[in-house]
């Protein structure tokens, strides 16, 4: 490329890449019984040799063939298009995937498509990031409200929330948003481990000087396949490790799961916080009378009670458990649409987006600015394969821009595959390090893309 | 195959057909400009070579390889299966393609995973009727209650729908099945024909002694690119025909949109019916705003006003234009759990159910029951390819097992690419006959599928 040439996009490349992580996994939950965390991953090539924009969505193994057809769908409408062209209005480079009037069809913004979408729009911003030499978040916290409003697109939304509304949310928080961006370079994100009893392993992030952990806080998972005598065990490691947030998973055994909760209360003491995960195994009327029966056990929150399609389902169920417990939902919820119904019927006490499942970063900054006028904490979804290294930008994001607190927030991160990554995520004195690379994080090592390639990489011939 | 063996699926085949139709229409509205009319098509063949299972799920050209490759996903569990075993429980086959642990990510039950649902589990059902020498509908009706009620998933509806409501609701019209079966077979099913401005030629499909029509009722579509003149034109040479149902498309431009809803109105008179179709393209407000400058020219409904995932919003427009005006969605509904909201939420006065976006034949009985119970009559969306030949089959289960009343309904028909398929649906005296070849009626020819087949079928090698 010469110095005059625009940056454009030459060519693509769509790997499907699995990490055999149900060969190590105990297992998690009734639904989610054995996860090869994989992405589908997407690297756009420019005229510039030096310069790549890397994408992935996050998938379980079978069905990121699937999400790879999608995205050689969408990939494909931007091959000799000029970065400039893309970035000059990231509202329509959005809708050129979600707006395909044939591709629309398998959707609409929902499913495989959507997650290749997802892909395809991350890339595309990482490609812009490195360009600019800049972190994704740092991108956006550089923007204008009027720049960050251009970006999102509210097709469906604006009886929840206008352009203009969105403006001012933005507009109150620009006084003070260098000094939050101080803030978090200084001290970075505050991180919640999720160590994991189900990964067979003990996690240990950042001990002081003592020697004991420094988390803000942490959280503990509990697979529901333990004995009694093996989650008390646990939870006793746990906490001695500084461990104070426990995730229960229920949804099995009713009374199994009475019988568990209240060994972890009574294990973890009246201030540990018990959450409650059901992965979406009940009905309606199921969730609600499930969890009637383990409301004295004060677990701070039901996580995926039922369908992540039923509006009205969480609703009901909210309403029926307030204020005993709050419900949070949102890995699974497909897009905006969802997600603004989730506030308007107010459904939900916690939003925990997913960084891939929706449309990428435009689309977490339509559900930002929703959530924050809804007065909802954003709780990422994180773990599996490079979630925690797309969330770290999107919580900055939210906090120095959107939401303006840390209150009440909870920044998932779980010490797996990072090791992947060209620029993996970085916990400190148990806080996420703001990252400064340019780019979005999410760049694979080629050994990595390589050897994990299915079916024909090294790990998956070997094995 | 000797007799003793048991019918057994070895091996499958699936199939990108896609007609060129976007060479020929003249685009029907803003969201589908240019439909290829394709389907994602899959044949289990068995150990028997008298006896394959056919299915497919419509699409629209692009896209179409990504529900190939889903359909893949599925069909490959079926492999060295029994027809018997999966017969035994039509609950659990259904549950074999939406449980899977991990394709149930890229999901769940939405977009192009649940659209290949539908292929696989209605390919399994022709395989099932074509064993029993029954057309599906027949298979179903001559099922008990309990039997019925049996292939329903009812997860995540019991909070709309208990499996003893649904069993009240088929045993309420259990004395009586007989005599409607009979109906239909003498009669047929009453069908509204599309007769598309925009497919550029008249579609004459019965005529009495006389010459005229014999529809029961007639639908004539009109682009919204047609001068006023030629619209004007249009209306009276439908009017002529005999055609007294006529739908506008809305949503362009609102000055437009009056002006021709007003001389359609004119054209047709007081007794036309008039139906009014957005395509999705308006956010709520907009959409009550402008149908209320709709209104004074009584339209029967408005079509998908808005997202296809807005329950919340498509109750604020219903209930903004009630009662002058009327809420129809469906087609681009993606499983029992939306519709059950728009159910619950009085958000639509039409079920438009697509016979293959949900999944399959067994959703749809989901689907149905509870649209009986919520007094919702049932409008299957059909056209496209392959879609009169299945939702035949659903209303006449609809009307022999659960709804029992035709009143209200409209069984669209299309006259468009049934030289493809094996088994045509037939219209006779304004109805469709009811079909009695064994299966689902969705076999196609073998020289169409080679011709068509994408990319290397005779048709799009020498395009």
């Amino acid at each position: 490329m010469t110095q005059q040439q625009e940056v454009t996009i030459v060519r693509y490349e769509v790997c499907d890449i699995r990490f055999p992580t149900s060969k190590h996994l105990d297992g998690s939950d009734a639904m989610n019984k054995d996860p090869d965390y994989s992405a589908a991953y997407i690297i756009f090539y420019t005229n510039d040799p030096t310069l790549e924009g890397h994408g992935m969505t996050f998938t379980c193994g079978r069905g990121t063939e699937v999400c790879c057809s999608a995205i050689e769908a969408l990939a494909v409408k931007f091959i000799n298009t000029p970065l400039s062209t893309l970035t000059a209005d990231m509202r329509k480079t959005h809708q050129i995937c979600t707006g395909d009037s044939q591709l629309r069809w398998i959707g609409p913004e929902k499913g495989a498509i959507h997650l290749a979408t997802g892909a395809v729009i991350n890339a595309i911003w990482d490609l812009w990031a490195k360009h600019e030499k800049k972190p994704v978040w740092k991108l956006i916290v550089d923007m204008t409200p009027e720049e960050f409003v251009a970006c999102v697109d509210f097709k469906y939304i604006t009886d929840a929330l206008t352009p203009q509304e969105a403006l001012e949310i933005l507009k109150a928080n620009q006084a003070t948003k260098a000094q939050r961006e101080v803030e978090m370079r200084e001290n970075g994100y505050p991180a919640y481990t999720t160590s994991a009893g189900w990964l067979g392993k003990e996690t240990v992030i950042d001990r002081d000087k003592s020697g004991r952990l420094t988390h803000h806080g942490s959280l503990f998972f509990m697979h529901t396949g333990y004995s009694d005598d093996k989650v008390r065990r646990l939870c006793r490691e746990a906490k001695a490790q500084g461990f104070t947030y426990f995730k229960q998973k229920v949804g099995g055994d009713k009374a199994s799961d009475i019988r568990r909760a209240a060994l972890i209360r009574e294990e973890i003491g009246a201030d540990g916080v018990l959450m409650m995960d059901a992965n979406q195994i009940w009905d309606v009327q199921e969730a609600i009378d499930w969890m009637q029966d383990l409301l004295p056990f004060k677990p701070l929150f039901i996580e995926e009670p039922t369908s992540p399609d039923d509006v009205l389902g969480h609703a009901t169920i909210r309403q029926a458990l307030h204020p005993h417990t709050k419900v949070a939902t949102g890995e699974h919820i497909q897009n905006r649409i969802i997600f603004k119904q989730l506030f308007q019927a107010k459904a939900i006490d916690y939003c925990q987006i997913d960084s891939c499942r929706v449309a990428g970063v435009n689309e977490i900054m339509a559900i930002l600015l929703m959530a924050k006028k809804f007065d909802i904490p954003v709780v990422p979804h994180a773990g599996g394969v490079g979630l925690c290294e797309y969330v770290q930008h999107l919580s900055l994001i939210d906090y120095i821009c959107v939401s303006a607190t840390i209150e009440d927030r909870v920044l998932e991160y779980v010490d797996h595959l990072h090791e992947h990554f060209e620029y993996p995520v970085v916990i400190k004195h148990g806080s996420y390090v703001a990252p400064l690379d340019p780019g979005y994080s999410i760049t694979m090592k080629r050994q990595s893309i390589d050897d994990y390639s299915f079916p024909n990489g090294r790990i998956h011939k070997t094995n």
